[in-house]
């Protein structure tokens, strides 16, 4: 099944390691390729504890604001890379491709290589693609999506990101 | 501060689940409540390997049909009691009320209970409620909404639930 969430509400990412951990503690094998965000987050340090998790940063440290560059492009195909590689090893249960929606909106992908790559996927490999602006070709392709809305988020009340919440 | 996770898309309880990975990864303190369900998930194997995870389910083992019983307004009860004192010795920085809106929605726990009860937590605890139908006052009350909508879901075609993806 592929699985998309998407939307401008906060919870896409750690949607996605919840499922991370449920398929762990099932004894499942999981592969994290977060795309274009290279930051430390502290998830990354309690997921490593955790046994048939592997998890990988294609991404700068900063967020790409303005026009991507072509290290952004370059770190993004080595991500997709990843993913092709694991799904040809079929080693793994659940692959997560973290804010591919954004490396797709920002054109650091291609969209045709990345349905072929989905497409080619083995059968019983569950698919997971998040971020926001998904396109039109990846909810069509889709077997479930979550559209996460904002109806509220203390940012706009000047609350700035905090460790252990938002990173 | 406190956030709602709602709306009747896949995604509500992984996303706080996925936020207590975050937070313990942080060293922050989590304490995981669960209402309505008992059942065992995966994830409840996983989680118990992290440091500074407490997990605890307040539910019978079956989903609610019809009316809920005597045993269920019970045990919710049994629930909001130890989030009450959680709260009293300040021991988490996170808590995470899984499917309150649930049980406030079957009126098995008291709505005027619960907010008097987050009204008096102390500032710096992060109260995070899920569940579908979050009441209009837990909207207002909160500082952060995220609804979660479906777009597209498998079981629309069929397909049951999952071992690791679904529970």
């Amino acid at each position: 099944m592929i699985q998309v969430y998407t939307g401008n509400g906060k919870g896409k990412t750690t949607a996605c390691l919840g499922l991370a951990i449920r398929a762990a503690g099932a004894g499942l094998k999981v592969f994290i390729c977060q795309f274009v965000k290279g930051r430390y987050y502290s998830e990354i340090k309690a997921l490593r504890k955790i046994k048939n998790i592997r998890i990988a940063q294609f991404g700068r440290r900063c967020f790409i604001k303005d026009k991507p560059g072509t290290k952004d492009v370059i770190l993004a195909n080595k991500g997709l890379k990843a993913v092709k590689e694991a799904l040809l090893q079929n080693k793994y249960d659940l692959i997560i491709l973290d804010e591919i929606n954004i490396a797709l909106k920002l054109k650091l992908i291609r969209l045709k290589e990345l349905i072929a790559t989905i497409r080619e996927a083995p059968k019983n490999t569950e698919i997971v693609l998040t971020g926001r602006y998904a396109l039109p070709a990846i909810i069509r392709m889709a077997d479930l999506v979550s559209e996460i809305k904002e109806i509220k988020h203390y940012y706009k009340r000047g609350i700035k990101s905090r460790r252990g919440i938002e990173f």
